[in-house]
């Protein structure tokens, strides 16, 4: 045995500062959800371990508002939320239409066209949602088999209603395929009321858990597509069929499918306990007001966000507009420097045009909101001596 | 607002008892390790996060022994290493090779299938390594692309010697992809001396990592192979052009792909570099010494292993032979109970017919192996009062 030596850069130990998560996530998780973390991993060997994943299914269940039966989690990020039910619910050839207003849809149509499907685009702004009309007009134009729309985008700021989607889809026989990373427990949602047919969603978003999982549920009708495929779906990692008899959503007999993170799941579980006992109204409710108290608070320095109408906004991601003459990365960095605080930039559509501010997992009080406020304003000040928070009439906030 | 209520299986605190974990993984963590989960999830705006990333990658090349800049990690369990070498290196109708002795070699057949190579099988007993002679048999008959083989097999505890291989390939212009989920620091290995270009180990294995992220490298052969597809890799996620470019693994500018779980990575960095400290040659050496204690003490109890040839026995997985008339169940579930001690079951071609010992992770000490030997006898001998454990002449050890 002889072997290279082992690399310097590991000889020091690990120094992770603290800073307050305050981007679109991942946010800061609670002490509860972090001390489950240092359980002991678990196999599938052990009942505990089964148990946990019941409770985590229940909780799932109730955060979706859904009776189905087949929610579960993969091992990966919310990307594989995305890709699993691209993957699962398309064939070569079948026809998918993508509604196309930020980063989320534009990765839907690369992951869609790997796979072989027919891709159809619904482009609209990064700021405005698309009207029911846009859809029915544009399911009836290429009769798709899923549509795939973005909830709410982190890379916008922007709610997308969906409320009454599930039935214009039904009329057409497509099946409705939502992402909702950034809006679950942030905004009202009902899975089975709203008819959609497969979801996913963040664990380190506004749920406040570690990232690395991702919840994800489909309705009866979309496992009926998957179990009258043609072909069995491309990856054996994702196949819902497969993956769910494993977490135990089909009547079978649970056989192995991958080593699940054991140490994420207990933080989930945890997280989604946390959110339970609270209830989703009042989390969703403090969620609000504080999106609102984040909305006064820049609209007194001047301010502008993003997505202008305040009913299209997505409460938990804020973005804000960068003034004339500021440069956004010398406030960030004065922010991070000064305050611990993460004042995120823009990402696809405001990149360069906006930060993003988020009201997730342990920062969604008032108090963190203000502070944010105070130290936004502080930075801003400190970075840009020149800024003009008092915006006159018709007048474009920015340096002098 | 109106929801359905919480379900009452989260009102509960979590509990999940401490356990020693020696079955073929996920192994038990360190203190350093559990620790370094507790850390703020950062996100890719986070200088530090990108700074641990450097370090693990210096670590992961240090255990591979190799100077592949393209070595990263993915998010998911150990299975998507496998499932992501398949994914980038195989195009449709490109013919594969598969090693087939057992459980990782059969997903790694479904897998490769379903994205529409020639899959070309290698059949041989769970028990026995395949001879160069065999390879270079088969590699000039089916002329594949990649040869895919299993280095430690965790369902067998068998090791299949890999030295000469990859010349073997090479010369027929063949990809030698290896798994070493269950080898990894258990035995020597040489990515760049052995000439192997696709390879992906577990962290909660060997390592003593927590599960739900996959050390993965590739050699410069292999990313030129991936460079000229004439199709994209069927999934985004584990696209290694993308995946290697937010990992820093090219000569380009960084550019998001997905929230990477920042826990996990804090945590494998401190899994590796505890191995670091220690060294790979006494890492190794203290893993075959726990090995040969190990099967010592179980031919003392008459016990006998399911790799005959001590030469190809992984010292990290150990498959005990279930004695004629004993329950194996019955054995595993008492020392559970009376223990804490997880006594594994075998699977695929050990199903029934073994039980599984690990070496792994923190139970890697002569102290945990005489413990594990001691429970494992009161467990049987609690369960079968009339087990027999002195095993005369010619004759089976089993009940009487």
């Amino acid at each position: 045995m002889k072997f290279t030596p082992p690399p310097s850069s590991l000889r020091g130990p690990l120094v992770i500062p603290d800073k307050i998560m305050m981007g679109p996530g991942p946010s800061n998780c609670s002490k509860r959800v972090l001390a489950a973390l240092n359980n002991t991993c678990l196999s599938n060997f052990h009942d505990e371990l089964f148990q946990v994943i019941d409770e985590v299914k229940d909780g799932l269940r109730y955060i979706f508002q859904t009776e189905n039966r087949t929610t579960m989690c993969i091992t990966g990020s919310a990307h594989t939320g995305m890709e699993a039910l691209l993957c699962n619910l398309l064939e070569e050839g079948d026809i998918v239409l993508i509604a196309n207003n930020g980063i989320w849809a534009e990765r839907a149509i690369n992951m869609a066209t790997r796979y072989g499907a027919d891709v159809r685009v619904l482009e609209g702004p990064a700021d405005k949602p698309f009207s029911m009309t846009d859809f029915k007009k544009a399911i009836e134009q290429h009769r798709p088999k899923c549509l795939f729309v973005v909830h709410g985008d982190s890379s916008s700021g922007l709610l997308q209603p969906l409320e009454g989607l599930g039935k214009i889809c039904h009329d057409y026989d497509c099946l409705l395929l939502v992402d909702a990373v950034a809006s679950l427990c942030g905004v009202p949602f009902y899975m089975d009321k709203w008819e959609i047919d497969g979801v996913y969603t963040g664990s380190q978003k506004v749920l406040g858990a570690p990232p690395g999982i991702t919840p994800i549920s489909i309705s009866p009708k979309a496992l009926e597509v998957i179990r009258s495929r043609k072909t069995p779906s491309k990856v054996f990692y994702w196949d819902l069929l497969i993956l769910g008899n494993y977490w135990g959503c089909y009547d079978e007999q649970k056989r192995y499918h991958h080593t699940v993170p054991s140490n994420l799941i207990f933080a989930l579980r945890e997280a989604i306990a946390q959110i339970a006992e609270e209830g989703l109204e009042p989390v969703i409710r403090r969620r609000q007001e504080c999106a609102e108290q984040m909305y006064r608070g820049l609209q007194a320095m001047g301010l502008e966000i993003f997505v202008k109408d305040p009913e299209y906004r997505l409460p938990t991601v804020t973005c804000i507009m960068i003034p004339k003459g500021v440069n956004w990365w010398k406030v960030s960095e004065y922010a991070m420097n000064n305050f611990s605080l993460e004042i995120q930039g823009g990402f696809g559509p405001t990149m360069g045009i906006a930060w993003r501010a988020g009201i997730m997992g342990e920062s969604s009080t008032l108090q963190r909101v203000n502070f944010y406020l105070y130290a936004f304003k502080e930075s801003l000040k400190a970075t840009h001596p020149d800024y003009v928070f008092e915006k006159k009439n018709g007048q474009t906030n920015g340096t002098k």
